[in-house]
């Protein structure tokens, strides 16, 4: 997969600093973090987003994810862990490389995840029901 | 598993409005949405979190968000999704019984997600990966 720096990072062609691997997924420090420890989780083999991640694939990166969150604790102190997936441009995705950030958290901590998050009044949740059972029958 | 709303849900003992079952897992909408469509996928076996999360479980509960995840753009008209699980009351986890966040995101909609993510310099990550890569060795 040309130009995608996550697949260049898989083989070894660009550095991270690596904190967890398996066969089918790697784990590296974003070189961004919003919180120390905060790692992002790759399955090896490139997919863009959840709409082309194999099923099995999903499930072994959800699976590495349990374990780096369950890791925080011991490594960094963490009280909590996010995990998250950015899934297209519209939702913050900046890595076209399916990817789970897994982002320690803290009791207290200033990090505002959810906060800003503006709870919306759906006028007709029974239809918005509706349509996505209808979604996901097509 | 007394006094758990997800469990009642479950069973069958509280109301819901469900868009997502399987074997395993259901999904329903979110009484306080941050979007239309904002959907919970709750595995059907109690657990608390992450950590006492069957690794089993964990796969059926991601391949469920990937489903819903793709049903999303015909059923809301979303261009992308978040995913996401708070775990422990640190990351903002307010129903202990494990659940998946399936947020609609549309291009340009004001949901401030990530916003207010302060990128923190961390002055030595070497010494970050190696703390993480010492407690997944635990
Ligand atoms: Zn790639
Ligand atoms: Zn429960």
């Amino acid at each position: 997969m040309p130009d995608c720096i996550f697949c260049d990072i898989v083989a070894g062609r660009s550095p991270a600093r690596e904190v967890y691997s398996d066969e089918n997924v790697l784990g590296f420090l974003d070189i961004r973090p919003v919180m120390r420890g905060h790692t992002l989780l790759v399955p090896r083999t490139h997919s863009r987003g959840l709409v082309d991640l194999a099923p099995e694939a999903g499930g072994q990166l959800f699976a590495a994810g349990q374990k780096v969150a369950g890791a925080m604790r011991h490594a960094v102190g963490a009280d909590g862990v996010n995990l998250l997936v950015n899934d297209g441009r519209a939702a913050m995705q900046t890595v076209f490389h399916t990817h789970l950030h897994v982002v320690p958290r803290h009791n207290g901590d200033k990090l505002s995840f959810a906060k800003g998050l503006v709870v919306r009044r759906d006028p007709n949740p029974d239809e918005t029901a509706e349509l996505i059972r209808g979604a996901l029958a097509r």
